[in-house]
């Protein structure tokens, strides 16, 4: 985006050139690709290339400990969202950003923080060994999670920052392609074994096979920590999630692959130093992959910055405008992505909660104006997410207070409910404004 | 402690030798001791040395706007917490230390981490620009809030970190001796202007003078950074606290000699790594300066690691429970710290909360094996700090419940009040257990 607008840019990258490696390299949950994400590649000029690699995904596909399948849609007909492979789409983004002439890349580069000057930012730079500074205009932290610019402008003062670690932890093992060639389960849905405290989830990707993960707490009596033999992987396995047994033959030996992996938060306050240098994606807020709203949140970053450049000429007012409108947004999509994991692990296998998915479905479609799940509201929508979170927890409330007296509604056969749980919502919306 | 057991320790800090620069250097709250930290100079074998420069401080002495003065002890007769000068405590435990053979200190060393090895922990460390590695045992982390040796464990998987300022700063500005050298106002007190959101402080130090402190928000209406000019300062001071204003002749001089500085809070989990590192003091648990507490906190970290010294053998087992026997108590000391702002500057100018100070002063007195006040349990005891916090919360119900119907009760003419805050409590405490 910044490259459309005319300026220099160069991307100093710490890994090497994923043009050059693997397609496929190391461990990812795989990355889902909404309505937020879209925009911004839309802005960028990539979308069409990206659709070209994305498997869409209609909805959840849960599977009961005794076979019984439910499949729950996402969103309205058409409404999906879609598996990248993380690769493929890193490809995409370089060599369309590399083919602008103000444009560069510059791989292999350890960044070790940076030095605010009166006139320009001096980056501290690492190849192979050797240091080097660089001056630059403006700094854009995306530098992940442990983010060394971060962790530089952790030492400025009254700079706020949490890095917590979820006590779960996750393992991925791949199913492959069955016999002939083609993906072992229905390649449109997320499918989700919800087991309480943990749950397996698979995803498709684009070569047939599915990333399979497996999330549950490390301590316990169902913790990760006491998989550590054939056997106890085996049993676990057989005894919570049979049908998948027979599609994952080399289960025990993808198993020791890798150790069970963290899952990290970070938070942080401000997400600009001065207006030179800015923080953006997961090093300004690493969040855990639940509403599956990591990357879509990152590149919603850039939607916001490109408008502020659209709206402001001063860079002092971008930046503090720029951490004014997006920390809100950064700690409502984590406080969100934390939710929806006890709902995928827990809630999915609830009767009670489907109905009510189901119940605001047909709300939704009867008063698209009035009432959009909360999910629709974060994944098909560019409604900032601490909105999203304020209202679904009116929603909430609202479909609470209608689904407390079964007796009084026959909600399945006639649909006064509706206007009950409409104007529940109005009496919610007016106490808060 | 550990000197006093055998071991062999060297000590590196990074400031010089506090024996060979000036006494009092640079801004600092005053420091106030109290039970737990007399405990650890008791078991290190310094309390005599100390109580000789420690100045005895009965209570607060709050002063309101219009000039009346009240007085609030701390605790019973007897009991009170002791103003120390930084410098002055750091020298005699230094000197008591380097007298023992096995102890020895390296100073003007700056900490750069340290690596983990099989069989020990290698230090990096750096004086004057010369890097050097030493080879230890077993590390103690007492770098401060800014701890080196925490930053390196940050990188550790599944370490916590969460480091947050207060929005409220403070400025320090001495009050100076009187004509007659002595004390401008009675020393045995801290001096409290509370004035709801912002709170002017005031503690003796043994040399005649008073370490004034103004604690306030950093924005708004009535925030610190408004305090820029002469006139701003001085006006402000004249609205706020008017009997001060001739006992600080300097203060429009001092107010400039420094920036207003930020208060920061820090947490982190584990406090150990593994069997070799372990953070103590403010390094673990930075809190701010409202209980008094921090150094004594700090302290009974000491007191603590020297009791499982006592009781285990492995150095597994003594780092593993020091975290989780102290971990509890740093995150309950940081929750009691803010609170007592809150009480501080805004309820001691309040009459209801002074009423039930005096009840519960008077309801100690005379059931002092069933009622210890929440300020008593922090200070003058060594409970848990997590438990005198969720002591001091039932202890507050039970006190409201009997407040709040001050028809039924005649609190200063009878005792048949007592009866029923204590049963409140004994209820409250059966239903927690």
């Amino acid at each position: 985006m910044l490259g459309n607008r005319g300026y220099e840019v160069v991307v100093y990258e710490r890994r090497p050139d994923p043009r050059k490696g693997p397609l496929h390299g190391g461990r990812s949950i795989n990355l889902a690709l909404s309505h937020r994400g879209w925009k911004a590649l839309e802005i960028a000029g990539v979308a069409d290339e990206v659709r070209n690699i994305a498997l869409p995904i209609q909805g959840r596909r849960m599977h009961a400990v005794d076979g019984t399948r439910t499949f729950q849609p996402y969103g309205l007909e058409g409404q999906c969202i879609y598996s990248v492979a993380r690769g493929g789409l890193n490809r995409i983004l370089v060599e369309k950003a590399e083919a602008m002439p103000n444009v560069s890349f510059e791989f292999n580069q350890r960044c070790h923080g940076y030095t605010l000057e009166e006139n320009h930012v001096t980056l501290h730079l690492e190849q192979e060994g050797s240091k080097k500074d660089v001056n630059v205009e403006r700094l854009f932290g995306t530098d992940g999670a442990f983010s060394a610019i971060r962790g530089r402008m952790m030492r400025n003062d009254r700079f706020d920052f949490e890095q917590r670690y979820l006590p779960h932890g996750y393992k991925e093992v791949p199913m492959m392609p069955g016999p002939n060639g083609d993906f072992q389960m229905e390649p449109d849905g997320l499918h989700i074994w919800p087991r309480g405290t943990f749950m397996l989830m698979a995803l498709p990707n684009p070569d047939k096979t599915f990333t399979c993960t497996l999330f549950g707490p490390y301590e316990g009596p169902e913790g990760l920590n006491l998989l550590t033999t054939d056997e106890a992987v085996h049993a676990f396995f057989e005894k919570h999630f049979p049908d998948v047994m027979s599609l994952l033959p080399n289960l025990l030996e993808d198993w020791k692959k890798h150790p069970i992996s963290s899952l990290v938060m970070t938070r942080c306050f401000p997400w600009n130093d001065g207006d030179r240098v800015a923080l953006m994606g997961d090093s300004a807020h690493a969040i855990v992959p639940f509403y599956g709203q990591g990357m879509n949140s990152g590149m919603e970053d850039c939607t916001v910055l490109n408008g502020l450049l659209d709206d402001h000429d001063s860079w002092s007012d971008i930046m503090t405008r720029y951490t004014e409108l997006r920390k809100p947004a950064g700690d409502a999509i984590l406080e969100l992505a934390l939710q929806n994991y006890i709902e995928m692990r827990d809630l999915t296998g609830d009767k009670r909660f489907l109905q009510q998915k189901e119940l605001e479905g047909r709300l939704q479609r009867a008063h698209p104006e009035r009432w959009l799940p909360l999910y629709s509201q974060v994944t098909f929508s560019h409604t900032p997410y601490q909105d999203a979170l304020a209202r679904g927890r009116m929603q909430q409330k609202a479909m609470e207070s209608v689904m407390a007296n079964p007796a009084k509604w026959n909600h399945f056969t006639d649909d006064k409910w509706m206007e009950a749980a409409l104007s529940a919502l109005d009496t919610l919306q007016a106490a808060r404004t």
